[in-house]
């Protein structure tokens, strides 16, 4: 077991083999039915805090950590781990391959049971549906009836959203990231320029190629058209601009010049050698079909769900721009649930729900009610002894600009607080000493209780700051209603 | 000859072909030279009325007008014809094919000289620069030394670009519409998935294909990528949404379901029945290879230029979007070079530049000087009768909150105007007659002047508004800055 600081360390891929027919929504059956997944983290007691993590378009099961003997860790490891937004030391995180895939859960490339064959094109068309169907399985064969949280990004934040409409009792957080609730006609118009890539690559035979020989051309084609859609135009500029690669002037020629072309050649090529093409028909078509409205109408087909939502967009994102995920909120907030929604400002297009880790962890992790006091209290707030007089306190309170001052007994412990207006009582009354006006029962907050929690605290005693004080009743830092806002003032 | 208003009729192709070696920007020589192009209108005896029109990525010299026994006019024709924007009654307009197209002009398709067959691959690179570099010859050809423009929109704003640059002498006014003066990462990346799919396909036999049997699949494959990227996000919403083609629900399968993947196979198939695949290696190119800066800076590659500009982008267009105009009409400014922007208001995307012609007419029609009085005057305008008081040259200007009153002799023609100034004269002065107050030397302006004339005469007299007045002096309407300032307004 490999220990690295954030990381769940080394990882193996399990998988569930389902023997009963899971029924798809275009009524056919698909048996069995195997499903590739990893976890992280421990399942509590109560079973509570299952976290299911959804993958995108060529995910895998593996989001964190490493494989033995691998460098490259799972494809969220920025967000997986102990103290990440997927903190693996308080929840159990649970990625699965989808089904359709070709990443150890049950897709074209499969035993088709009736013949011994693979499937190729005689695999049943999938949806976004059938591969949470298949998900609910393997939460149940893991023993959980309530997920803490699904969340994804891409077609992974179409699943989290799926998951919210079929079992709004099973799902008591939503984490979309990046996504849609319906694939419009551009989405539809690349995923189908991708499929004839494909389909017309003479190796792909009807999708009965041999495993040793599939239309490569074709996969590598599709990959680059993806490529371009993932980055943003400004992203591609700063990236690649029109450099040059490995040359000092433009050859007259049609061998690769540019940084961009070697840079989407590369992105062709390494995919072919770890993606099926027949999947990647299958995956695509399931995006195209994605359409949670119910009679045209986005609010509709969310009036079930019970969950609550983070709903993140990338302000770059052209593939599934902001408005979509704008969608997404207005029609969940049109039922009335509980929805947050923040755009993310990065200039990495799409591909930001897998690279901006820093903004990602801390919305997820707010989201997820366990941004910790000591996150975001401030430290050295200045403080006073109680002997000092109530001309000390009024002279400390103005020169440091703070409004409350934690009083410590001589030992260092908390015995008190005095704020302004205790200074103002003073003066108005001749009080003489810090003994006369303090407050002793002081609203105290803990390091480790979620912010969320502070500030509901807050909120009930009209209070706007709290001193943090360790388990000895030593003050370590102060949290205040402002620096708080300051956060949530990040997003809108 | 079809007569069709606002049609240039039935026109035809011609072909000027030049034995002298053309010199290519790679050092390369191309000979012989032919250029495929069509003209509309009559040359004037200074020869200074020609407006060259240049066409985009898979454009030809059919730019107005119709082919005898064909209904669908020329690429261009909402703005080429009698009274349009490029108005044929006044303008000699000529449009050319590239070279390195299949539409006429010499080619990668056309027999290499050398070998009695096709040049294919053996053909050589050539780029933007080379392309005007051929279209020099034409118009030096048809006895031209100076265009009165050299219009265009995507690939045809490039060439116009680089017509003031290469030619600064030779082009008195240029229009570049939805381009760009260097392609950028994304535009390269677009290009070359584009090339890959036909090098890919293996039809294309290393470019040796017969004329019979070209690589279809990797073309169409090539055009249906290049259909996305020329429609907005909003336009596909609109025009296709998510419809289905003929059918009422989803099949779960491969087949064709939506509309939009109907409108992408029937774009890819139409067009390699009229493209050669060759000629989309080498224009791509082209496009690529586009980089009006020097050392970096768009600047100084504008130094040199001396005509006037109007640059055009498109509010939707996302491949080349409108900050790529901006940073053109900033280059051209720090030069000091007179240009004028607009970003279009339209949800077409790229191809705005093909549709948007109400738009584009109104533009290009005052940019080339050639909005006439008559189009923004106002009419019904008061008028005082020359023996009328002043208290009611008074009454009329505050009824009709009018500043300037046309004083009419009892013919109705015009002897005079009275203005607010003149009465705040009588009543200081003490006089008491309208013939004692008005000018008599009246400005005047022209129905069938152009607005810019006007304007100038306006505010180098600084007068705020001119009657107008036809050729008996009778007037029929007013012009005033306040009227022109809005038009021009309209665009920043």
């Amino acid at each position: 077991m490999r220990e690295m600081p954030g990381s769940v360390g080394t990882v193996r891929t399990e998988y569930a083999t389902f023997p009963a027919p899971l029924t798809l929504e275009s009524g056919a059956v698909l048996a069995p039915v195997t499903i590739a997944y990893e976890t992280y983290g421990r399942l509590n007691r109560e079973k509570s805090n299952a976290i299911l993590v959804c993958h995108a378009l060529t995910g895998d099961a593996h989001a964190a950590g490493f494989h033995e003997g691998e460098t490259r860790p799972g494809w969220w490891d920025g967000v997986v781990g102990p103290g990440k937004a997927f903190d693996t030391d308080r929840y159990y995180v649970i990625c699965s391959n989808v089904i359709g895939g070709c990443k150890g859960s049950t897709g074209p490339a499969s035993a088709n049971p009736a013949t011994g064959r693979p499937y190729a094109l005689t695999f049943p068309v999938i949806t976004i549906r059938d591969m949470v169907r298949a998900q609910k399985r393997l939460i149940e064969h893991l023993g959980i009836n309530c997920l803490a949280a699904v969340a994804g990004g891409s077609m992974g934040g179409m699943q989290a959203l799926q998951w919210a409409v079929a079992y709004p009792e099973a799902v008591r957080k939503v984490i979309a990231i990046a996504t849609t609730a319906r694939s419009t006609a551009q989405q539809i118009a690349f995923n189908e320029v991708g499929r004839q890539a494909i389909t017309t690559d003479p190796a792909w035979a009807g999708g009965d190629y041999p495993a040793d020989s599939p239309p490569v051309q074709g996969l590598r084609l599709a990959r680059m058209i993806g490529h371009i859609t993932y980055l943003s135009d400004g992203a591609m500029r700063e990236k690649f601009g029109r450099n040059l690669q490995d040359r000092e002037s433009v050859g007259y020629g049609f061998a690769t010049e540019f940084q961009v072309e070697s840079y989407l050649h590369h992105q062709g090529d390494t995919f072919t050698r770890r993606f099926d093409p027949n999947s990647y028909l299958y995956i695509t078509r399931a995006l195209d079909y994605f359409d949670l409205a119910v009679d045209d109408s986005l609010a509709a087909g969310f009036s079930g769900v019970k969950a609550s939502f983070l709903v993140v967009s990338v302000s770059s994102d052209w593939l599934y721009p902001p408005y979509q995920s704008e969608e997404i909120v207005n029609a969940l907030a049109a039922n009335g649930v509980d929805v947050q929604y923040c755009e993310i400002r990065s200039n990495y297009g799409h591909d930001a729900f897998l690279l901006e880790n820093g903004q990602l962890n801390y919305l997820i992790s707010a989201f997820l009610d366990h941004l910790l006091v000591r996150d975001v209290m401030e430290t050295g707030a200045p403080t006073i002894v109680e002997r000092a007089s109530i001309n000390d306190a009024a002279r400390i309170m103005i020169e440091n600009a703070v409004n409350h001052l934690p009083v410590l007994a001589e030992r260092g412990d908390l015995v008190g607080i005095v704020t302004s207006w205790d200074i103002a009582k003073a003066v108005a009354c001749g009080y003489g000493s810090l003994d006369e006006i303090m407050s002793r029962s002081v609203v105290t907050a803990s390091p480790d209780e979620s912010v969320t929690e502070a500030a509901r605290r807050m909120e009930e005693r009209s209070i706007s700051a709290l001193p943090v004080v360790d388990a000895d009743r030593r003050v370590i830092g102060l949290i205040s209603s402002d620096a708080i806002s300051t956060l949530i003032g990040r997003c809108a």
